[in-house]
């Protein structure tokens, strides 16, 4: 199925089984950067490249070592360095080919070189697709956070292939169904009533892990759509990552994202119960029994609060929660207090 | 004077006498990242920190060291650390306080910040006042050539204050003016009516810098906002630089920027003689006699050709020149043979 992403430009995110090995079909340039980490590329690269070469079509295949240490300058001033000696130049594209460390710093040197050229995403993980796919953030990390470098920059078009899940770890698998989970609380009700189906799972049936996927994405592209440089209420997309990002601080990025996603929601659906708000903290205890995240290891709340108010999409100074008054109601609310917080991660002990 | 760049959103360009010591009434944001090298650091960087200081306004000042060097992305990745400890967040800006190199890599690290924050420039050279300063062209260099990273990204306002060219040396102010000269060449005869008048210098009546330097701004921003993305007529600002970039990379930029472009502009109206079009070679030696460039070091023209090829603004390996059929009606030419190149190369070197 494919779907439109409604930013000026338009562009589709394809979603179906075998994708993957016919890209040529689907990308107009001629000199291609083929970007990957040494697991994807392991993976799929032969598969990738065999599709896109032509007599006319030039592919040149990168590869980064795995995991978020590649978000980095050194990668990326490589990358660049190695698509001049390729021959690379201003109608040339780079095609992703992994999960989000590879999406987010392959499309950022796609922003940068040459101040721009074409990027296509071919996202292989479920997290890749349902979150970093969509919405045009690209970037590294520096030694003082993640993310705090980078540059909004669309693809040209995403290429979701469901097959790539198979090969995709149940766990990991799970971490990434977390914004899927997410997606389904802010506003896709079916999500949800789904999301524990069986089939949800790496070696489901194609048909129906392109249906959860196409609707997860969907309700981030709408959300993008609305506001694609983040001002306004694409802040929705953080429900749960307020508190989420300042675990994964705290635990020096041990605890994975999908973990801290998962306690961010239970904790935002427990701070609006509090204020009398709509209750969805029963779902959100069987997302913590089904995800069985790794144990928090947070001896007092107060050593979270600095990391709290450190968040990138904190103003001034106060904390900005996104919550859910009533379901699908997602509200960006800037007059939590403390109190509330102590109270909501006490509560938080007592479900967990 | 004030100039508005049309484009989305429009932006001013201010230019008058002591500019740089009262900047705070027009830059409304908070946290300021006030980025200079060491030369224009020592120079203006003290007034310029006391014009803007205010008790709910902060300034951090950054320098890098004075050169093309300084466009790496060791440097860029230090400006960034260096405001995030500042606690630089989205709402802060860049404030860039020089010449080209100052201008470019601090407006990339605006560009790049937290996927980007306000850019405001300083241009205290005559070449960044009337070339770098207007455009969105940010970025750095790497080690297989000038400007291969970067991004467009328009600063919210310039200031270009004419005082202070006075402490600029007379060779420097007259690399700058060539490209003064250029515009004057693409669309106001007036400039190059006025061109060789005295008061044309560093120490010349404000006035009448004032009205040179908006008008040759003029001429460039009116070309950058028909097409801000360099798509088409922003190729017109190229002219005289096919060539210059050539014999700037063959020296090892060694060769000035400004003496290379003026060979540039010879070399095309050259090309565009030889054709039968307008000629516009005496007052191209005029400029040359008033420039007083480095003495070109090339032994044959066929050391030159593969730097012609490597241009960042050819298309599939063919030649690009930017020629004036007519005064101030430029166009770009793709059919220029090497015959014709030759042929100019060999008048070049007799009217020298």
């Amino acid at each position: 199925m494919t779907l439109l992403v409604r930013l000026t430009p338009p562009y589709p995110v394809l979603i179906a089984p075998g994708l993957l090995g016919g890209l040529a079909g689907h990308i107009a340039q001629r000199r291609l950067a083929l970007i990957a980490d040494s697991h994807t590329d392991t993976l799929f690269g032969d598969t990738v490249q065999a599709g896109l070469e032509r007599p006319d079509k030039a592919v040149v295949r990168l590869v980064v070592p795995a995991g978020e240490a590649s978000k980095s300058f050194d990668q990326l001033a490589a990358l660049l360095e190695a698509m001049v000696e390729a021959g690379l130049d201003r109608q040339s594209a780079v095609v992703a080919l992994g999960g989000g460390v590879v999406s987010d710093l392959a499309g950022f040197a796609a922003a940068c070189f040459m101040r721009g050229i074409a990027f296509y995403a071919c996202p292989t993980s479920l997290l890749a697709m349902v979150d970093a796919s969509v919405g045009g953030k690209t970037g590294l990390n520096l030694p003082q956070g993640k993310n705090l470098v980078g540059a909004f920059w669309q693809p040209r078009a995403v290429f979701a292939d469901v097959e790539a899940l198979r090969t995709l770890p149940e766990r990991e698998f799970r971490q990434g169904a977390v914004e899927v989970f997410k997606h389904g609380l802010l506003s896709d009700p079916w999500l949800l009533e789904h999301f524990f189906d069986p089939r949800f799972a790496p070696h489901g049936p194609s048909d129906f892990l392109a249906t959860m996927i196409s609707r997860a994405i969907k309700v981030k592209a709408d959300i993008v759509a609305a506001d694609p440089l983040e001002q306004g209420p694409r802040a929705y997309l953080n429900l749960g990552h307020t508190l989420g990002h300042a675990l994964e601080a705290h635990s020096r990025h041990r605890l994975a994202h999908g973990d801290a996603v998962a306690y961010g929601l239970i904790f935002a659906a427990l701070l609006a119960k509090q204020r009398g708000w709509s209750d969805e903290t029963a779902r959100l205890r069987q997302l913590i029994a089904w995800l069985k995240p790794a144990p928090l290891e947070v001896a007092s709340f107060d050593e979270l609060l600095p990391y709290l108010y450190r968040d990138k999409k904190n103003l001034a100074g106060k904390l900005r929660f996104v919550l859910l008054p009533r379901p699908t109601q997602p509200t960006l609310v800037e007059d939590i207090t403390e109190a509330e917080l102590r109270a909501a991660w006490r509560a938080l002990q007592e479900v967990l």
